[in-house]
């Protein structure tokens, strides 16, 4: 489980670092699908992810509010914040949590729920990077070198 | 892990329901990012499993020639064939074979990059959706009766 959570944050940090070449207008822009910009669709990656974790550690359900969060030094920030938070419960995972509830949810299953959704949403932004005419970050988790 | 192969399988499945509402036209048509249409990204989702698990099973590499599958019926019928095949693979999978080497990479690492692949390539497919006014299939793992 530890593995693919550091794949996720690993995966959000390149495509963080690929955002630096955005202007402040394509980085903000509306677009198609998700959530309907670079922006709020990292801001979501991150927000949703601490949710569920947070949820597993016994701790109130809580989201962030997304228009507080503008620049991508904002963005830097609440992603470190918030991975912070739940490192600590992601690296004391064991196999043996597999089938504890949450609210009817296996832990298991709350654990993949939240590693597909980062998944997905990355593939989202590289339509909008090729639509850019950039090259997206890899989603590759072996050969993370080559596309 | 069996639990990620079933959970994409079904999130296939439902896209390849999904795409009976298409044109052909739509179904065809050279799009911006993933494999450029519905049909080759479809393709190539099953193609690259069916490829890396093969590897795993001990057979050659093997990929599929995908000017061969145009309609829809014919890419069911691939990845029906593909799954069927990697199939007993995937249900024995059992943790002890996490760190077994095929060509320098564990085994748990290829199982995860052709899970990471699939989900990767669904989210491009769910920003082509929305492009078209169309409402894309879930991605949720848990509570997939909603959004």
């Amino acid at each position: 489980m530890q593995k693919w959570f550091e794949y996720n944050w690993l995966v959000r940090e390149e495509w963080l670092d690929w955002c630096e070449e955005l202007s402040e207008e394509e980085w903000q822009k509306q677009r198609v699908g998700g959530h309907q910009s670079f922006v709020k669709t990292l801001i979501h990656i991150v927000d949703v992810e601490h949710a569920w974790i947070r949820g597993l550690m016994g701790d109130p359900e809580q989201h962030y509010d997304y228009e507080a969060y503008r620049s991508l030094a904002d963005v830097r920030r609440l992603s470190a914040e918030a991975a912070a938070e739940i490192r600590p419960f992601v690296q004391s995972w064991t196999d043996e949590w597999e089938e504890k509830s949450m609210h009817g949810f296996a832990y298991g299953d709350v654990m993949r729920h939240a590693i597909a959704h980062e998944i997905h949403h990355i593939g989202q932004l590289s339509v909008w990077a090729r639509e850019l005419g950039r090259k997206p970050i890899t989603a590759n988790l072996i050969l993370r070198g080559s596309r």
